[in-house]
């Protein structure tokens, strides 16, 4: 039997609204096209429905834009209360040029605009990333492991990044439970008897990466299901995919 | 029927040598586990195979190390030959501190060391990135559609590399053959109407990431086939990858 590793895509989810019960809402999902949940699992769910469903949306015309905000528009040309929203979630702005915002959001990812996403919430409105997106990982881990009696998954939250260097935007974990997100080869040792050159992989990085295949960004499949990939069993978090400012190269 | 992409890694795969014929070797292994490639199919292929079949191997006993390559030994304290091997594959070095030496190599991209690796080739070896990984992408490609008559496929060429902000490494393409890497959704719009915040997504070094779910490090399945993945057939080429310097914030 082959090594295999198989991403399903879920559909006929319906539209998120704040309050929704996720998991009822991806189990229905998953069930109605035939799928299931199985032991071993990684559940790959994108953050707008997660960020939906808890309610981490602000109405613009709500916003009174603070003066560093109205500052920062003037400069931009930007929606000064758009700004204040990602000035809100940021905890510091690590570059500002050509029309793009790069930000640390108070997780501490470093993503364009702290997360804050325009797209797929309606008029007027914008959404925030998840407040604790491990804790929605783990929410959604153990509603599953309820109702599917018996089976033990794990859960990763996953958002669209862009990256130094590359064309192109990826997939990343922003919210990880139940598995460790790094893969360690710390000391292990090549065939041939050498250490090896790369020592960490960032597992729920690529698990991200591999959902996205079978999301898009158009064709409504907001969840994924990865089955097969052999992963440590671990509290996990996504913190451990952020690496500390004095082992970074680029702050 | 579930939207369903599969990642099947290849094992069996022998030894790869200088001059050995990677498509033949590929593909013996590949239904010698009772798998086959399919028209449509991504065929995800290590760098350090592809770097060992076209003999990209140095003996670092036989280089000798330039003024600069030893003045950067000195203040590194790491083997000037090995320097001297990588200054050749860079075009420029990025960054080089706390014993991290960040290069753009000759193809333009941005990774530690050249891309010079000293694991899995043997005492005293290192090994290079492809020459050109496109072409090499492309011989496999058209290699692989002569042997299987009447099948079109990708390929992708993989290596690990890291990245700034997040810890871990991940999989991306260095080489890309009978696909667009990046998915472009410029212009279109969310089910709201509303033009999409992220316009392109680097499928290929997505491809990568998930192919590396089924490699790892350790378990010799240097090759993977993902099937299911709806990509753009075109001539394609890991230089779309590349982030012009006037359109990077970091560099």
């Amino acid at each position: 039997m082959a090594l295999q590793v198989q991403i399903i895509g879920v559909r006929g989810m319906p539209e998120v609204r704040p309050g929704d019960d996720l998991t009822a809402l991806i189990l229905a999902a998953v069930r109605g096209q035939g799928s299931d949940i199985e032991d071993g699992d990684v559940l790959v769910v994108t953050q707008k429905i997660v960020s939906k469903a808890e309610g981490r949306l602000v109405d613009l015309r709500q916003v009174e834009p603070s003066p560093p905000a109205q500052e920062m528009a003037a400069r931009t040309g930007k929606d000064p209360r758009l700004l204040e929203v990602i000035l809100g979630e940021s905890q510091r702005i690590v570059r500002q040029e050509r029309g793009v915002i790069i930000c640390e959001t108070r997780h501490g990812f470093v993503c364009a605009n702290a997360g804050v996403d325009t797209s797929n919430v309606g008029k007027g409105m914008v959404c925030l990333l998840p407040e604790n997106p491990d804790q929605s990982a783990e929410r959604i881990r153990v509603a599953v492991q309820e109702r599917a009696t018996g089976i033990s998954i794990a859960v990763v939250i996953s958002d669209t990044f862009g990256r130094p260097w590359r064309e192109g935007h990826t997939n990343v974990a922003i919210g990880v439970a139940g598995m460790s997100p790094i893969k360690d080869y710390v000391g292990q040792a090549d065939p041939q008897g050498y250490v090896l050159r790369v020592s960490t992989m960032a597992v729920a990085d690529e698990l991200a990466a591999a959902a996205e295949l079978v999301m898009g960004k158009l064709s409504r499949v907001p969840v994924a299901i990865v089955r097969g990939f052999d992963y440590r069993r671990a509290e996990g978090s996504a913190r451990e995919l952020i690496r500390p400012a004095e082992r970074d190269l680029f702050r």
